[in-house]
């Protein structure tokens, strides 16, 4: 196996409304495709409750463990939004009011009673973060050291991570093929493991979905380099074909 | 605040296909409802690769801090299923063939040729765990102390836990009421923290959508009193009129 540089993140999503089942997470599916358009590997993710403990606890294991981390939720103008004075807790720093944040908002409030103490909530960051520009809503994220603090809402969530890719420093994407076919798993298994050990460079995984008439397996090779994944998806639709089975590339 | 017993569950998602985007968890919002309707509460989510030292590490960590520890994903027939096995490890017992597994697979592949080394690997259990049934494709899950392995397919997922949920000893479950209105958050939010402090053992949430026309925001009370709760959003909705909003429950 060669040595390759691997850029990891992890996404901490703050919320108890996607705890409780409530609200289905639609962050992680959109920022692990964006991270990696930008060579950067999602590598773990995990959802914890609006308490302060909890978020500085998590946040200072992940960003030891990770080259970056991202935080989605909690940085509205609401008593639970706690996530921006969390954060400064788990970096030891304070949390103030931001003159280019309260600039940005207070342009929007031309009525100044509408700048409510609420809202000026939204213009504090904790000390020595860089902004991260909110072209949706207005109120900011930032960033401090590795993490970058973002909004739930997954509108807003898209429009700051578009505004902050390039702040990233990735390595190479990883390429994803699939091919499908109706084999059970069980059929493929044994030749499938021996291609993962003839390419032991990528990641080939089996994923099999229900509710279509008879198993229909979807055979997926990932890796960074397009010849090699190119070689083992020919590899696993022979592989398909002698077993009587019809390969779908997708 | 009272003192309340509080039963706590973490669940991790095993699976390269979730992190990389590819797959959207569906068992997430299924199991925290399941589980709040026994009285046990999801307190974290973790999603992780189909790594071993990352599934021994993280199951060390979270089944000495949650009650109930779940896992889905990776109990299937090919290589890149490893849960059974680094449940073990991360247990320290072996990773053998359980005669009652075995049994139920074997009565299905009638054709003993079916029955192949690959699908036998579905009958290798941990030592000292008992059995969760899958009465959708057979091949079970298992239970160790305070950890459930269940498959990541949804439709199995789902009654696999049907049939344990019976095995868990929960406290009172969370019952959650909405009052919906198009009011910006930062209007309500100083009326809604008064509230939220009105009610200490209620937790007491705003969650914004957009799309619609205007901001329409989902404010939400949980908690385990039936009174209290309906108090609380009592309270929230003549917050809103007061604002002159117009509160829909929900």
């Amino acid at each position: 196996m060669t040595e390759e540089k691997i850029v990891t993140a992890c996404l901490v999503i703050i919320g108890n409304e996607i705890l409780s089942g409530r609200t289905q997470d639609a962050n992680l599916a959109y920022l692990a495709k964006g991270l990696n358009s930008v060579g950067v590997r999602m590598r773990e993710v995990r959802v914890i409750p609006d308490v302060c403990d909890t978020i500085v606890e998590t946040i200072n294991e992940v960003r030891a463990k990770f080259d970056y981390v991202f935080t989605t939720g909690g940085i509205g103008p609401t008593h639970d939004d706690i996530t921006g004075e969390s954060i400064a807790k788990a970096f030891g720093v304070k949390h103030l009011l931001n003159a280019e944040a309260y600039n940005i908002l207070a342009a929007h409030y031309t009525n100044p009673a509408d700048f409510n103490p609420a809202r000026q909530r939204m213009a504090h960051i904790p000390e020595g973060a860089t902004l991260v520009y909110n072209p949706v809503s207005l109120a900011p994220g930032f960033q401090l050291g590795n993490v970058f603090v973002m909004a739930g809402v997954p509108k807003i969530m898209q429009a700051m991570f578009e505004g902050i890719k390039d702040r990233l420093s990735g390595a190479l994407p990883v390429l994803q093929r699939s091919v499908f076919c109706s084999l059970p798993e069980g059929v493929i298994a044994k030749g499938l493991e021996e291609i993962q050990h003839a390419h032991p460079d990528l990641d080939i995984g089996s994923y099999p979905t229900y509710g279509g008439p008879g198993p229909r397996v979807g055979l997926v090779v990932r890796g960074t380099s397009e010849t090699e994944v190119g070689r083992a998806v020919e590899a696993v639709s022979k592989l398909v074909k002698s077993l009587g089975g019809e390969p779908v590339l997708e």
